[in-house]
């Protein structure tokens, strides 16, 4: 059982790099797992991610220009391609062999910019998970977010798989009464590459906000899905629909409906780049619907931010010392669990390759 | 002989804590020989201090809020007593074992707020130094302050045992003429567990600010005297009556007299915490006579904060490298002599008991 | 091969310490191979430098008082001369023996400070660079600068070694077409003790900036001098005159001509000083012409600075790995073995002398 909140990054996985929107006014500068990146759409228009370090003198690359044939280093000139190959030199013919940067494989894929930054031989593309709500915006509008969050990646995966942090942390915004976060049954299932938790909340009264968005008129059945894939997403299903019209067996039925997914992208041990997209399942017709559930999100998820810096700030002091654990930890040491064994098996394959 | 500014920590010891003024809008927090605490008063009045970190998931237990029952972490909710011991996990009837904050020694006295960061069964309250100033009102009205100093708390021993820096380091506020502080007659003497300095100036004009203060006419005598008692306190005493009065045998006659305690609690080995503390002994009806010498220590100890926060700066470069030593260093090492008498006594001690 | 960018520091050169101006208005704190150092003018107009260390408690010197005897201390008063010798200790006759701070040879020559931070016994004013310039206020009319660097200071040295660079980091200044800067015949030429880089532009139309300074009516033949002395001075010499005059036998005829002297004196393994002094040989009676080289020189000179310290922090993650060689390192290579020649004579005589 795990129980200390540090655990080496999983590399071989697929990671977000990007909201493709964060492209549209040229490339950015992104650290992933310590490692500086240049990311960019090239004029074909397919995405690349390149270590943000021309090979001559070092200089970043982010501080050149995207030309047609690639990024040209603002220092001497030197023009690297997608593939991170050196395409001129400037003054010169002949382009020396050495003369590459790294690239690393991505994939752009429902609305999403997925990285690998393990051996590129095994980035699979089957291995990305599936979020198809992305590309239904009929069905699911919705509106994405990204913060930078100062702490390991793995905290927003415990914040996330113990929701009676609700009633505390978010006490200000969507917490309400702490005891009914806490009290609430609760399931966790390991699956199988991470942990399903699930809570349901049958025959309540309707909270105000989910009155204010679809106009609930008595009690209702309400549930909260959040599935944790290792190693770094939790797709979260939040539904409410009216008391007694059977919501156990068929959530397909009208009523409150948000999709979220969260997924937080290792920057450094200690930080992380938090992905976080919203969606509405309800009303989508109406933009207001979804601004108001991304404008609900977005405090809401800041309060994560602080207590995750804090919490930090103090396993950093010694980030080996063991912690106490309580029955509401089981969701995340499933989650943990999963997260434990994709790390071992990177490890041994490490191993069994250097022998 | 010492001739290196920096020393090992004296944990069994008592220091100040905080001021209990500090504590009337609710809980702080405060790192102490780099350990982060929270100092709050219970419901019931009694000021107690523990580790600044939820056993849970390590959460800063002051990103909480004070309960009846203790300090509820604002993470998950655990709620912990002035013992340090878990009294609620929200949702569970059973509290795990292991479910505990250190809790550090206090006590309340003299106004004062004491902590022993050491072992706590050495904890004796008798060894705690006598401050009886702030009892008495009607003789000693006070005001105190503190501030946060980046250097080793004993640059502020180190300070206070050698006067001749009055006349450069406070040339702009009371240091007047140099010379009269460099040729003043001084006695420093080993006390038991420190060193009393003592200075007198007789039958000299009085200076415009004791003047003003007590409307002396003619010429005073006047005297210093500074206590240092191991590991970081400064008991002065400072008066003036007129002179001929016989000032030397018997200086509780009418005049001009000022009670400070000053105090260094370490927060870190190159920073610590200045308690100071000034009582008036004259005008005692009339609040301004308080707030006058007040007003007038606070501009003159950020001068001190300033030349001892450049002074670690160079120490850090080379902590080891030697000092030159002069005679007005005298005072200074016969305090510098008692702290390492207490550093000795405290590392033998727990080298025996490791035996 | 050099082929990573962070050297040793040459200890046993002349740097320059200050600019003559710097000290107009008193005392100066630079820091010099990691060195604090006070530096000022006496009280007889000779520049002294010492460390900025107090030796009696450690406190900065640059935190006291210069007075007729030399910097007074702010702490106690001790003062020290120009040779670092105390002079006094308030209160005292003797002054301990070993009450002395450490001083560093000054040479102040034509309008620069020079200091010598290795063995003071080595210090030959003979192996100051000779830059007449500054003395000819009548034919060559300057103003300087200084500027804070982030990054090592061979990081500016190979940066005017390579001219590729005017194209893509003063794109927006003085750069022009990259093309011009990239296809320009250059020659790299290894001196005594470091390299000439030259390069003549013949028979083209002249940049209007050109035009604008000494009115230029038709084609012109251009050429710049960049020579590299090792270890961090690059003397710069740039002019045009008319086509068909012969200039490559004889540059010395009516035209444009400035004179720049660019210093890079290390502070840290990873910051410099830069001093620049640009000087015009031109219009020499009219101050706008200097106003106007200094003013086109200073954004340009902030242009490298930006790239630099972005390069710098780059070579940070990993100052070991190697680097990329193209065709334009060649005057970079060349100065780089000149600076490598005089690191390993100084470090077999530091060895020899161990021996």
């Amino acid at each position: 059982m795990t129980d200390t909140t540090m655990e080496p990054f999983v590399r071989n996985a697929w990671y977000i790099a990007a909201w493709p929107e964060e492209l549209e006014d040229g490339f950015i500068a992104r650290t992933i797992m310590n490692e500086p990146l240049i990311i960019f759409r090239d004029k074909d228009g397919k995405v690349a991610a390149l270590e943000d370090r021309c090979c001559h003198r070092g200089a970043p690359l982010t501080h050149g220009t995207q030309i047609d044939t690639g990024i040209q280093c603002g220092y001497h000139g030197l023009v690297f391609d997608g593939t991170g190959a050196c395409v001129e030199v400037p003054g010169q013919k002949k382009i020396p062999s050495d003369a590459c940067v790294r690239s690393y494989p991505i994939v752009e894929r429902q609305q999403i910019i997925w990285i690998w930054m393990g051996d590129a031989e095994k980035a699979d593309e089957n291995k990305i998970i599936d979020y198809p709500f992305h590309d239904q915006p009929e069905k699911w509008p919705h509106k994405k977010a990204m913060f930078q969050i100062k702490a390991n990646y793995m905290m927003m995966m415990d914040n996330l798989m113990d929701l009676t942090h609700l009633g505390f942390v978010h006490a200000k915004t969507i917490g309400g009464n702490p005891s009914v976060h806490v009290n609430a049954a609760v399931t966790a299932t390991p699956t199988e590459n991470g942990c399903m938790l699930e809570r349901w909340m049958m025959d309540g009264a309707p909270p105000p906000t989910y009155v204010k968005a679809v106009g609930f008129k008595g009690n209702i059945d309400r549930w909260h899905r959040f599935e944790y894939v290792a190693p770094s997403s939790v797709i979260q299903n939040t539904g409410a629909i009216d008391a007694g019209k059977g919501a156990k067996e068929n959530q397909d039925q009208p009523g409150l409906h948000f999709q979220l997914l969260h997924h937080a992208t290792p920057e450094t041990e200690t930080s992380f780049h938090y992905f976080w997209s919203a969606a509405n399942g309800y009303r989508q017709d109406d933009p207001s619907a979804t601004e108001q559930l991304y404008n609900e999100s977005y405090p809401t998820f800041l309060e994560d931010k602080v207590i995750m810096e804090a919490q930090q700030e103090r396993i950093n002091l010694d980030p080996n010392r063991p912690l106490v654990h309580i029955p509401a930890d089981t969701a995340m040491f499933i989650a943990r669990k999963a997260l434990r064994a994709m790390i071992d098996a990177e490890q041994s394959a490490t191993r069994e390759a250097a022998e």
